[in-house]
C-alpha cells in the first residue's frame, strides 16, 4: 500500500484520519523547534571544563608566548598541530583563527572580490559576472552569503557519492565566470553525503575556464560521526595538487560543534600560496586571534586523541536521537511511499524529501501545530526548491521527548499534505 | 644653550661626546623594544582572574540565554550595558562583537566598498576614487588598512584640540570622493591629544559633498587615563545628530588594553540606521560573537565602576613609566632644543618630534644599538613623514629598567643625529 496504489476512497479515509490526528496535535499547544543545527545542552555540558580553563596563571604557550598579549596571526601552533592531525592538513598550512568558520568564508570571498586571488586575472568584483556552483540540497548560510554579495548561483545535484561532477564539468569547463563551488565534503548539510575520494579527485582535476576557480571545502563535520565508523574525509589538498590544481582548495573547519558553538576556534587551510594570500590580507584586519581561547582548547583536548574521545561522547548522545527520527519516519511513512529520507552516519541533519509540491505545505502545517521547521526551500539558492519537496530536519537541539513528539507531528503533516495533494 | 645657538666647535664637541656615548651604548649589546603599544605583563596580570572565569557551570546570561550555544548577533546585553555607560552610547546602538576593533573597522570599510552605506549613491568601490582625511600623526594600522584597499589618504594636522577642522572643511566640502576621516578622539595614537567637544561639534556639523561621509571614531583609549583626571570623550553621536548628520559617526572601542590584548571584546556603535546596516551585513558573516568570553568579562568587571577601578590599577602601573620617559627626555634633551614631545594624560604613546630630517637616522642609530623603535614615518599615510621628524615611543611593554635604558639610548641617538645634521 502506497499512496499511488490507494483509490480515492482510501485516500479520503487517510485524509480524514490525518486531519483528526492533526487537530489532536494542534490541541496540544506545542512549541518545538527543529530548525537549526544547534548542539543540545547535554552536548555542551561535555565541554564545561572549558568554563574554568586555562586556569589561573596558565597563559604560556608551548613556545613561551604570553597568550594574553597581542600577536600570533597564524594562531597557536600546538592547537594547529592537533587539528592538523585530525583534518589531514600540514600544520604550516592550517591557521587557527576566531570563533566562526563562516566569518573566514566571508573574508575569503570578500578579499577575492576586492583583490582577487594571486592567480586571478583581476579582482572578482571587476568581472561582469561571478558565479558559483552550488550542489543541492546544501547549506543555507553558504547561499545567503553569496546572494548578499551578488554572486550568481547555479545548482548541480548532490549525488550519493558527492556532487554531480559531470554537471560541474559542463559548467566550469567553458564559462570563466564560474569562480567557485561550495562543498561540505563529509556528512554534508543536509544530505549527510560524504564525497568519496574518487569524486573529490575528479573535482580537483577538472579543467576550469577560470584560472582562479576555487572549491570552498567546508569540512564542518569532519569528526562528527554518528556510528563507530569514522568516515575519513577525502584528502582535498593532496588531491588538488595531484590533479594539477594545487591552489584549488580553500578549506574551512571549526570546533563549533565540538566544544561550544560560537565560543570555539575556526580553521583556515589551503596551499602555501593561498595561505600566504590569506595571511597577507588578514594582517590588515587583525593583530591576531584569541590565543587564550586557543590555549583553553589545547588544555581541554590535550591531543588529537582527546578530540576523538570527546567526539565519541557526542556520538553517544546523538545516535539515539537520529535513531528515533529514523524509527518514527519508518513506522509512520514507509508504507505510504510519501517520503524518502537520509539515514546519516554523521553530521547534524536528516534530509527529508516529501511528495513533490508539498514541502511548503508540510512546513506550514507543522508551524500551525507549534512545530518549527526550517523554511521549505532553505537548502537551495534563493530559497527556491524547484520541486518543493525538500525539508531539513535538525534533531540535535531538542530533548529526546520533544524530538519524538515533533517527529510524530511532522509525520502527520507529511501524510496530511500528501493526501490533500492526491485529492486536489 | 640650544643646538641653534651653539657654534660649530661646540657642536663638534657635542658630536664627539654623543659618539662616545653611542659607542658605549652599542657595547652593551641591548635588545630592547619600544615599537608597539602592547600592555606589560604586570598589566595583564591584573586580569588573570579571567583565566578561570566564568567558572564551571556558569554559562547563563542574565536573560537565561545559554551562552555556550549559537546566536545573539548583537552580543551580551549586560556587557553592552556596562560599556554603554562608559562609552556614552545607548545600549541599543552598541554591539559587543569579537576580539578586535580593527576587524570591525575592516568589516565596515569592506561593506562600504561592496555595498555602500544606506545613504551612499553607490558602493564605494563603484566610485572612481575614494579618499579619507587622515589627521597626522596618526595610527599606522588605520593607514595600512586603507592603503591595502586602495583608498587614497590626504593628511590634515592633528592640533592640540583635535584635527584641523578648517583643513578638513576645505577637503570634504567640495570633493565628494572624500568618504571618511579617521579619528582617535581620546588620548590619540600617537599624539595623546583629546579632541575637544567644540572641535568634535564642528566636525559633525561640517557640510560634506559626499552624502555618506563618515567619521571613523576609534575610541581605543576612552578609559585609559594616566592621571587622576578622567578626560571625558566628546559625545560623538549626540554631536552628530545635533550637527544635522545623525549617521556621520561609526564608533569603535575594545577591551584589548583593558583586559587581555587579543582576547577581549570589541564594540561597534552608531546611529540606529548605521547599526541596522552593520547588523544586516554582519548576519551573513557570523552567527554571533563569543558570548562565553563576553560573560567572562561581565563576571570580571561586575559593572562600569568595576571597569573604572580596574583602569585605575593600570594607571598606577603606567604613570611611572610615562613619568620616566618625560624625565629622561627633559634631562637629556630639553636644554639643546633638539626635540619636542608630548606629555600625555592618557593613552599608550609619547609622541617625539626630533630635528627635521633626522627621525629616520635616529631610528637607524637606535636599531644599531639594539633598541627597536617604530620605523620613522609610521604615523603617516604611506609611511611618509614629510619632515622626517616624528617618532612614536611606546613605553608600556618594557620593564621600568629596560624603559629607562632604552630612553637614555634614544636621547643619545637624538642628540647624535642632531649634531650630525648641524655639521653636515
Amino acid at each position: 500500500m502506497t499512496i499511488v496504489t490507494l483509490d480515492r476512497d482510501q485516500i479520503s479515509t487517510l485524509l480524514g484520519e490525518q486531519r483528526d490526528a492533526y487537530d489532536a496535535l494542534k490541541a496540544r499547544d506545542l512549541a518545538l523547534d527543529l530548525t537549526r543545527g544547534k548542539p543540545g545542552a547535554d552536548q555542551l555540558d561535555l565541554s564545561n571544563a572549558l568554563l574554568s580553563l586555562p586556569g589561573s596563571d596558565d597563559y604560556r604557550a608551548a613556545d613561551g608566548t604570553d597568550t594574553r598579549n597581542y600577536g600570533g596571526l597564524d594562531g597557536l601552533p600546538e592547537l594547529r598541530a592537533i587539528f592538523s592531525d585530525l583534518l589531514g592538513i600540514p600544520v604550516d598550512q592550517l591557521l587557527a583563527q576566531g570563533n566562526s568558520s563562516l566569518t573566514l568564508m566571508h573574508d575569503v570571498i570578500v578579499w577575492a572580490l576586492l583583490h582577487g586571488f594571486d592567480d586571478s586575472p583581476r579582482p572578482w568584483s571587476a568581472e561582469e559576472t561571478v558565479k558559483f556552483v552550488c550542489p543541492v540540497p546544501g547549506y543555507d548560510r553558504h547561499f545567503a552569503l553569496l546572494e548578499s554579495l551578488g554572486i550568481e548561483m547555479v545548482t548541480v545535484d548532490m549525488l550519493s557519492d558527492g556532487p554531480d561532477v559531470d554537471a560541474v564539468a559542463a559548467l566550469i569547463g567553458s564559462d570563466p565566470s564560474f569562480k567557485g563551488l561550495w562543498l561540505v565534503p563529509t556528512y554534508a548539510n543536509p544530505t549527510g553525503v560524504t564525497t568519496t575520494p574518487e569524486v573529490a579527485a575528479r573535482l580537483m582535476a577538472l579543467p576550469a575556464a577560470a584560472p582562479d576557480f576555487r572549491v570552498f571545502w567546508d569540512n564542518a563535520y569532519a569528526v562528527h560521526h554518528l556510528t563507530e565508523t569514522e568516515t575519513k574525509s577525502a584528502a582535498a589538498l593532496e588531491l588538488a595538487a595531484a590533479g594539477g590544481h594545487p591552489d584549488r582548495v580553500v578549506f574551512f573547519a571549526s570546533t563549533s560543534k565540538i566544544t561550544f558553538a560560537g565560543s570555539g576556534v575556526a580553521f583556515f587551510g589551503s596551499s602555501p600560496a593561498n595561505v600566504a594570500w590569506f595571511r597577507r590580507h588578514l594582517s590588515f584586519a587583525s593583530i591576531g586571534p584569541d590565543k587564550v581561547n586557543q590555549l583553553r582548547h589545547v588544555r581541554f583536548f590535550g591531543d588529537a586523541d582527546g578530540v576523538r574521545a570527546h567526539m565519541h561522547e557526542h556520538t553517544e548522545l546523538l545516535a539515539p536521537k537520529f535513531a528515533a527520527v529514523e524509527q518514527i519516519l519508518t513506522d509512520r511513512l514507509a508504507s505510504y511511499g510519501v517520503a524518502r529520507w537520509s539515514t546519516p552516519t554523521g553530521g547534524y541533519f536528516v534530509d527529508l524529501d516529501v511528495v513533490d509540491g508539498t514541502a511548503a505545505r508540510v512546513v506550514e502545517l507543522a508551524k500551525g501545530a507549534g512545530i518549527a521547521l526550517t523554511p521549505a526551500g532553505s537548502a537551495f539558492p534563493y530559497k527556491q526548491d524547484p520541486n518543493d519537496r525538500n525539508i531539513r530536519i535538525a534533531p540535535t537541539f531538542a530533548s529526546m521527548d520533544d524530538l519524538r513528539t515533533a517527529m510524530e507531528g511532522v509525520a502527520t503533516c507529511v501524510l496530511l499534505a500528501a493526501a490533500e495533494k492526491a485529492l486536489a
